[in-house]
């Protein structure tokens, strides 16, 4: 069956050459994500099958051109690269059980939110069964996806990136991180850290300059200049953390903590909230207790990895 | 005396027509910040006076050209354009008794950390002894002063701005926010907490990265990109707060929940501390149980301004 399906789209690639490097493609779970990644690949021209626990998300795909497959089956036989993506680890086994057999050298693409242990687990059980497993973590809403500023992390097979490459990068911009499995999900995981790291702050501004019933918008005329030029100090925060030497002629923990006294009176003065903020400023006061207070910020990172509370 | 030393001046800049619009400054204050204040006056070409509780920190400045005070009436007889730079609110209160009548007519620009409060507060003091008063915020390190990549804000006496805005440009880029003297302090404050939120997300990346063994600052080289990327949705969560309107297609709080649970678990799996993470959580947890689940991040702002815990 696969063998048959497999011939019948060669010849429809000879007949179209732009087609030629285009392997069908089956895209499992049709939450608004995987609807936008089977989207991608129809508009790039993949032969593209489609399978939802729920049918009635395939109707708008299926209008589009996709083959919508009546079973997990029928769905994994289809093409020889398979992406899933669904809610959580869980569903994705369900989705293999189904397959069973079925998956004997197939590529699979794990596009499912988890932890870098669940990619590993996944990944070895993979490599039991001789199928190739790129996991991977999509750093972009559904709405980006098809467009470069979507950016798609993948670990794990290699193969499965010199072989679908192209297709991959139907979705967005790709970057492979290498083949431990678990680092494409702990790239995701620690760069929406830092997102939400950012918005946090952001949103505690914001609160700020609201309170005064001044605009928001306004507001960011200034601070997105200057976060684009404190961002600029990262990379430096992240060779002494590297080296473990946090020496610094510049902003020690004592002065931040001095500086965060004054921030925190102020926000009670416009009374709002301290809760986003008085976490870093435990954490300052952690760093100067255990007898930091000399060191920059970057020692913070240690204190991290070293939890009181997990 | 104030006349004789003024009018010396003057001659001294009849002599010499790159000076004309040089008035002499004077800088009470000498930590780093207040002498890189000072090093920068002196770098451009102003009499500089300068003025510390303990004197020996002006023994630099000294051999750079500055001209050290014995006492804080001298200093602040020394020139129209009086720059105050220390600790807190409290030694500016110090100083400026001291000072006394000697301040009628003149200049005060204080750069002192404090609050928008303590800023309206002085401010008030300095309208009713016929003093102009400018208040401003530094968003920068002492290293930065005399570059273009200091920031500094301001609010308050708009004739010190036209007066004296050649000789706040040594200190860096100049921002003037208005009349209101709390404005600089409130805009400072908010810039550092968006700063300090864009920090901890990062620490708390760092540490997920390198809980697993790998370099922090090739990280960097995918997180701020990745950060400059996001920061672009700022401004649409600022328009989305002044119109007090958090519907969304793209990012709801309810699929931040579900998201933010796998995030916690890989914490737990990496053995770091989630501290600076779990109050976000926690934020967006309290804005899917008052009912806001369907409504963007930018409701989150909301929350802050009414707070349970300040």
């Amino acid at each position: 069956m696969k063998e048959n399906k497999q011939s019948k789209h060669t010849v429809h690639h000879e007949s179209n050459p732009a087609n030629i490097k285009r392997p069908p493609v089956t895209v499992i779970g049709l939450g608004m994500m995987g609807s936008a990644l089977a989207q991608a690949l129809l508009k790039e021209g993949y032969r593209t099958t489609v399978w939802n626990r729920s049918a009635d998300k395939a109707a708008g795909l299926a209008a589009q051109g996709a083959v919508v497959a009546g079973t997990v089956a029928e769905a994994v036989a289809a093409s020889p690269l398979i992406i899933i993506c669904v809610l959580d680890y869980g569903a994705v086994n369900e989705i293999l059980e189904q397959a069973g057999d079925l998956l004997d050298g197939r590529a699979i693409v794990n596009l499912t939110n988890g932890t870098p242990a669940q990619a590993r687990q996944m990944a070895a059980w993979a490599a039991e069964q001789g199928i190739e497993y790129l996991d991977g973590g999509i750093m972009a809403v559904p709405q980006m996806i098809a467009s470069p500023g979507a950016l798609l992390l993948y670990s794990g097979s290699s193969k499965i990136i010199d072989t679908y490459g192209p297709a991959l990068e139907s979705f967005g911009s790709t970057k492979y991180l290498g083949q431990d499995p678990g680092l494409a999900s702990l790239h995701d995981l620690a760069l929406l850290s830092a997102m939400y790291g950012m918005f946090s702050g952001f949103f505690h501004a914001v609160a700020m300059i609201r309170s005064e019933q001044l605009q928001a918008e306004s507001f960011t005329s200034l601070v997105v200049p200057w976060l684009q030029a404190m961002s600029a100090s990262l990379p430096l925060m992240a060779q002494a953390v590297d080296a473990g030497d946090h020496q610094t002629k510049v902003s020690s923990l004592h002065i931040n903590q001095t500086g965060f006294g004054h921030f925190i009176d102020a926000c009670r003065e416009l009374g709002i909230s301290t809760e986003l903020m008085t976490p870093i400023q435990e954490l300052i006061n952690r760093g100067v207790a255990e007898g930091y207070g000399t060191d920059g910020l970057s020692r913070l990172v240690e204190l991290l990895q070293k939890p009181e509370s997990v």
